[in-house]
C-alpha cells in the first residue's frame, strides 16, 4: 500500500487530539498560575522583521534562523524567542500601562537545530516577564512564579530546585581581580561554561586573566559571595514558604550577552543538569532595541514544552495528574446518546442540543450503526454515560460505562438530571 | 524623542493585553462550543512542504503564500490554511480512531495579500470537520456547530442565516442541460460570481454553455431544485430547532475546486454580503492528498477571527456579552494587597501566597508606593478587592473598589473570607 505522500517536516510535531490535549494540559496550567499570580497575557507576532533578532542577540541566533525575504522584499525571521518582540511592544505602549508591568505569553518559538529527543525545530515557550521595577521583589516575585508553576504540575520540594546567581557577584570579582569592563562578557562566557568545559581547557583561559580554576571554584563555593540581590529574595522567598524550593549557585550566569544581574535556573533534582526553565534581569535590553526611546528594568524567564513534559511523564505524582485531566478533559464527550430505534432521531437531535445548551458534552451517532456498535463507539470517545433513546421515549435509559449501573429518567428533565450524575464522578449511580 | 526602531510587519498584529483578552474569548468560546459538541482538537504544524499546498489547491493560492527555501534546502511554506494538514495527518492515523472523526483546531494562518480592515496577512482560524461519514446527517452536525458557535457568541436568529446550497444540484442540472463533465468547474465558476460579476459578462460566457442568465437565475430561485442531501439536513436542523437560522441558496457553491457536494456560508444578516464562515463537503480531497492511499469522506468549516470579532463589536447585545467578559476575565488580578506598613511584607508574601493557592487572583506592589498610589493602581489593574494589611495585621481590612464598602477579617481566613466575597459579585459587601 501506498504510504502518505506528504509528511511533517523535521523536528516539527503533529497533535493528534491525545498530543494536543496534553499541549493544553501545559498551557492551561501556565495560563491559570499566571493569571492568580496577576500577570496579564499578550502575544505577538510570530513573523518579525529580522533586525530585531540581529540587534538583539548580537548575531547568537543568527544561524539558527528559519529567515527568508518576503513578497515584498523584506528580510523577515519566524521568531527564535519572544524577549525581542515583547521590547518593541513595551517600548511602543510604554505609557499604557501602571508599572511594574507582569506580562505573560504563551506562543511558538522556531530555530533550525539538529531535532533530537527533547528538542524539535519548533517549540511552545511559556514567556513570564516584569517590567518597570529594578528591585530584587521583581526578581522574586518571578521566581515565586517559576516555582508555583512547578507546584501546579504537581512537583515538590525535593523534585526540583531554583539555583540563583547574580552576574553583579561576578562584575565586583572581576572588578576585584582587575578584569577590565570590557572583557567581562569574554569572563562570564568562561563562567558559564564551567560545569562543562574541560578543566585544562578552563585553565587556560583564566591564565589569561591571572586567574585558576581553584580559585574561581573557591569564590563559587563560598555562601560569602552571594549579592545583596540574592539575600534579599531568598528572605523574600523564605516569606512565601518556598525557601527550600532555592540554593544559591555563583556558576549560573546564562548565556546569552544581555542579561544584567540576577539569573536562575530551575533544575529536575534527579537529573540535575536538565534546565527546566531559566531567565534573569535584562536592564539594559528595552533601551538597546528602542535607541533610548525607552528605558525600562527588566526581568523574565523562559519555560519550553519538550522539557517540562519529559519530567512530568517521567515522575510518577506528577504523570498521574496528568493521567486524571486527560480522563476528565479529553474525552470527545461526556454523554453519549445511543439511538436504539431510529424513528426517535428527531428526538435524539432534540435532546443532544439541550444537553449541549446546558453545557454538556454529548454526542449521537451519524449514520445508523447497530446499538452494541454505539456502546463501542461511546467508550471508545471516552464518554461516561450512554443514554439509551428507545420506543420507550420519552423515557430514557442512562447507563454508567464504567460500573455498568443503569437507571431510567425523563427527557424533559434530563439536562439536570445529567449534570447531576456529571457531578458525582466516582458515587454509584443507583439502580 | 526617537521613536521604537522596530514596529510589527504590514498586516501581522501585536496583541497588547486587552486585544489578546479578546482573541482569548474568540478561543476559549469556540473550544468550548467544539467540545460540548462533541468534537475533539488537534494541531499541525505552522510551516509545512510547499507541495502540500500546491497539490491542494491546484496552484489558486500559490501567489499568496509566504514561501521560502530552508536552511537543508526544503521548499516550506506558512500555511496558508489547515485542511491539507488535516488531510496528510488523518491519512497517517486513519486506523487509531473511531469513525466519525469530529476533529477541530484553532490557529494562525498567513497569506500575503494586502493588508485592510477586516483581513491581515496573518489570521486566526476555528477549523472544524466531520471525517469518515458520508451521509448529510454529517453536514447537518457540522452546521449545527456553527450555528451553535453563533449562539455561545449571543448572536440570535434574526443576526445571521446559513445559506445552503449543494453542488449535487448543478452537477445534476449541468447533466440535464448537456455540459460535458470536464467543463463542470468552468460552468461552476461562473455560478459562483453570479452575484458579484456584470450580467452582459455572466450572460456571455454561459451563452457558451448554451445557457441564459435567466434560466439559471429561475433555476436558483426554484426551491424544488433542492437536493435531497438539503431537504434530510434542513429536517435534522429543524429538529434541533435551527430550522429559524438556514435557508437554501442555490447560488452558493463556494470557489475552491475540491468541494464536492453540499456547501454553505454564515452571514451576517445586516449586512448581507459579509460572510463569517463558510465551508462544505470534500469527499475526494483526502484520497487525492494521500494518492490514495487513504480514502476518506469529509466535511468542514472555517471560520476566521477578523470578521466575527468585527461583528461582535458591531451588534449591540453581542458586544455587551464581551464587555461583561472581559471585566471577569481581563483583569490583572481580583485582589490587590494594599501594604500599609512595609513592616509586615513578609506577612503579605505569606497572605498573597495563600490566597493564590486556593486559585485567588492575587497581587501586591513589589516596590514602595503610598497607600493612595496603591490604591490607584488596584483600581487601573482592575482588581475588584483592596485588602489592606497594616500595623493591625493579623486584622486586615477589606474595600470593595466599586461599591467603596469596607469590611475587616483574620489573615487566618483570608482565603476562605475573599472566595466568599468573589463569588458574590454583585451583592453588597457588609461595612
Amino acid at each position: 500500500m501506498a504510504g502518505p505522500i506528504f509528511q511533517a517536516l523535521p523536528g516539527f510535531r503533529d497533535f493528534t487530539p491525545r498530543e494536543c490535549a496534553v499541549r493544553n494540559y501545559l498551557f492551561q496550567t501556565w495560563r491559570s498560575v499566571a493569571r492568580r499570580c496577576g500577570y496579564v497575557e499578550y502575544e505577538t507576532p510570530i513573523l518579525e522583521d529580522t533586525g530585531l533578532y540581529l540587534k538583539k542577540s548580537g548575531g547568537e541566533l543568527s544561524s539558527q534562523l528559519f529567515r527568508f525575504e518576503d513578497q515584498g522584499g523584506r528580510d523577515v525571521t519566524l521568531r527564535p524567542e519572544v524577549t525581542a518582540s515583547l521590547a518593541r511592544l513595551v517600548a511602543q505602549h510604554q505609557r499604557d500601562f501602571p508599572k511594574p508591568l507582569k506580562w505573560f505569553e504563551i506562543g511558538q518559538c522556531f530555530r533550525y537545530e539538529k531535532p533530537q529527543k527533547g528538542r524539535g525545530r519548533e517549540f511552545h515557550q511559556f514567556n513570564v516577564d516584569i517590567l518597570g521595577e529594578v528591585g530584587p521583589s521583581a526578581d522574586a516575585e518571578l521566581i515565586a512564579l517559576a516555582i508555583e508553576t512547578m507546584h501546579a504540575f504537581g512537583f515538590v520540594a525535593g523534585d526540583f530546585v531554583v539555583r540563583i546567581s547574580d552576574r553583579a557577584a561576578w562584575i565586583d570579582f572581576a572588578a576585584a581581580h582587575g578584569i577590565p569592563e570590557e572583557a567581562i562578557p569574554e569572563f562570564l562566557g568562561i563562567i558559564d561554561k564551567i560545569e562543562r568545559e574541560k578543566p585544562e581547557i578552563l585553565a587556560e583561559k583564566l591564565a589569561k586573566f591571572s586567574l585558576t580554576l581553584v580559585s574561581v571554584r573557591a569564590f563559587i563555593a563560598d555562601p560569602a559571595n552571594a549579592s545583596a540581590a540574592y539575600l534579599a529574595i531568598y528572605e523574600d522567598l523564605s516569606a512565601r514558604g518556598f525557601g527550600d524550593c532555592v540554593e544559591l549557585d555563583l556558576s549560573i550566569v546564562r548565556g546569552l550577552a544581555y542579561y544584567t544581574g540576577v539569573v536562575f535556573e530551575v533544575f529536575d533534582a534527579k537529573k540535575s543538569m536538565r534546565a527546566v526553565a531559566g531567565g534573569g534581569r535584562y536592564d539594559t535590553l528595552i533601551s538597546t532595541l528602542s535607541e533610548g526611546a525607552c528605558d525600562m528594568p527588566a526581568t523574565g524567564f523562559a519555560m519550553g514544552d519538550y522539557v517540562i513534559r519529559n519530567l512530568i511523564e517521567e515522575t510518577a505524582h506528577t504523570a498521574k495528574q496528568l493521567e486524571v485531566w486527560l480522563q476528565r478533559n479529553a474525552a470527545a464527550c461526556d454523554v453519549y446518546l445511543v439511538l436504539a430505534d431510529e424513528a426517535q432521531r428527531p428526538a435524539a437531535l432534540q435532546l443532544v442540543t439541550q444537553l449541549r445548551r446546558s453545557g454538556i458534552s454529548a454526542d449521537l451517532p451519524l449514520g445508523t450503526p447497530k446499538v452494541a456498535k454505539q456502546f463501542q463507539n461511546a467508550e471508545k470517545l471516552g464518554a461516561r454515560f450512554a443514554l439509551v433513546i428507545g420506543s420507550e421515549y420519552p423515557e430514557l435509559k442512562l447507563k454508567n460505562l464504567s460500573s455498568r449501573l443503569e437507571e431510567s429518567g425523563q427527557a424533559a428533565t434530563a439536562a439536570t438530571w445529567l449534570r447531576n450524575r456529571l457531578l458525582e464522578p466516582d458515587g454509584p449511580l443507583l439502580a
